[in-house]
């Protein structure tokens, strides 16, 4: 049995929520993989707010040199959020030859080829299956299942808060504010619930979906983005009467060589595969040329399934590690 | 840039979507992975039949030592269907030291212990995404992104026949026969279409994901089967009565430490995932114990989706034969 030791910068709710996750299922991936994964530093300032889990106290610490100095850390899992520190460290881990997961979209959306290249130079492997979709595994199906094909277009429902909000609004005939107000009172929407509801979460996710599926960088500024704060009540009802939802759509397809995205909230039939994606579910639909349309659904947030997805990429890694062929 | 050579054994729609696949995306896949793939040998009697593709004929070989002995070929696709000789091919191919990526799935759920052996002894690579849900990446899924759970249940729609059978008698309030016979005018169902409507082919197919996702063998003898046949215009006007749809559903969850499975039509509420999954789509719903609900839509047939599988794993395969990590 080979054991994999992995650091995580950040304990926040998915720091938790992949600490909970290897708990729960350590011995299930031993099974599998043969492999015996273990958390043996976490990077937090406050060790002493409560938490459903108890890591050793020894095991924190708040000085990063003892994650990258030490040598038998393979994998830093980074879960600070933001832009700085949380590149910097990351930039840092992959420089002392440790593997980096990260569920960080704005940090990868704003320093995508930096964190590459970092990755290259450094021959370390670079994943974020978790920052696109939570636990829906897509990012790893554009880059390996699905890498045969050419990608013709992507649209998504990328963000749990804002579908929760628009289906609340469609079944209850409700007004934004009062079901936003709700959602706040119910743990779906943050306080500051701007970078949501505005669109700017979802904007991240597209920039980093299109630099995957058609190896080009749009920036976050540069997609047209509208978020829901508009949408009315009565915006919604004369969907419904032409038999259309209406949805926080990201979309982005190739045209005449250039990439056309927009993130906006859009009427789309009730027949297409999107339109029943419920509440805080999240799905992406992807035309590829030879596989046609495919769609991905499932909890887009949450402690434990964006936990699902870190695992995921450190599992590869260990595997990767492990070498031999599987 | 590193050339993988290939044979396809067998070259009906399924090896001709392979092909198509390849000559469309060549180009592509050499710009996303280095990997220049080349089929250089294909196994065929018919070699006069008319196709939309014209391999030069001087690859089409009788003889499968002609692709054996041939030690430039590393991955061999098998498309011949059925039990024999396919599966003793595919083992011959391994023993040769062959890596195998097949479609078959009759021949796996047959044949899973006797594959899985071969392929453990001669340290080869056996894939089979395009065995299960044509062009939808969920094989690969269960056994890497989502291999941090244990699953706790799986259920799908996972033939593209019946499942234009029953929404066209849903839809048009039209009898079983009469669907049939349209469906076999257009060449969505077979002349002999025992397998589908019987339930068979999916049988076969939730074998192997039984397999997959709890490590257990059922054969296809063992899944308590019943095809559509029996379904009527009644049956169906009663079930949209209640607010629910008919599906030919392939189940599996553990309980109590057994294999609780089943194909079978099933009422299911249409506010479910699986209710929207319409004519020749397929879908696959996975319920893992920390991911949550999942689930994977697209075209379960179809040459040119289940070429994208095919091809999916050829070049996982190729990326490892390639070393190095990525």
């Amino acid at each position: 049995m080979k054991t994999v030791k992995i650091a995580i910068m950040g304990f926040g709710n998915i720091g938790v929520g992949t600490w909970q996750g290897l708990e729960i299922n350590h011995d299930a991936i031993v099974e599998k993989t043969g492999i015996d994964l273990q958390i043996t530093r976490i990077l937090e300032i406050d060790v002493d707010r409560p938490r459903p889990v108890n890591p050793d106290r020894s095991i924190y610490t708040q000085n990063v040199a003892d994650i990258l100095d030490d040598p038998e850390i393979a994998v830093v899992v980074e879960l600070l959020g933001g832009l700085e520190p949380a590149t910097g460290f990351m930039i840092d881990a992959m420089n002392a030859g440790k593997h980096v997961v990260t569920a960080n979209k704005a940090a990868i959306a704003a320093n995508y080829e930096r964190l590459m290249d970092a990755a290259k130079e450094n021959n370390v492997l670079f994943r974020f299956e978790a920052s696109v979709g939570g636990g829906i595994p897509v990012l790893t199906a554009i880059q390996n299942a699905l890498l045969a094909n050419r990608f013709e277009e992507v649209m998504g429902i990328l963000n749990g808060t804002t579908n929760f909000i628009l289906t609340q609004m469609t079944e209850g005939g409700r007004a934004y504010d009062d079901v936003l107000r709700e959602a706040q009172a119910k743990g779906f929407a943050e306080a500051a619930p701007t970078a949501d509801v505005e669109g700017y979460d979802v904007a991240n996710k597209l920039s980093i979906l299109i630099s995957l599926c058609f190896g080009r960088r749009v920036k976050v500024q540069d997609i047209p983005t509208t978020g829901i704060t508009g949408v009315t009540a009565a915006d919604i009802e004369e969907a419904k009467n032409a038999g259309e939802v209406i949805k926080l759509i990201a979309s982005a397809r190739m045209q005449d060589g250039n990439v056309v995205c927009s993130v906006a909230p859009q009427r789309i039939a009730k027949t297409h595969p999107l339109a029943g994606v419920s509440n805080e579910f999240n799905a992406l639909y992807i035309r590829g040329n030879i596989v046609g349309e495919t769609m991905f659904y499932g909890k887009g947030a949450g402690p434990l399934p964006t936990g699902s997805a870190i695992l995921g990429d450190v599992i590869d890694i260990a595997r990767q590690l492990q070498g031999g062929l599987r």
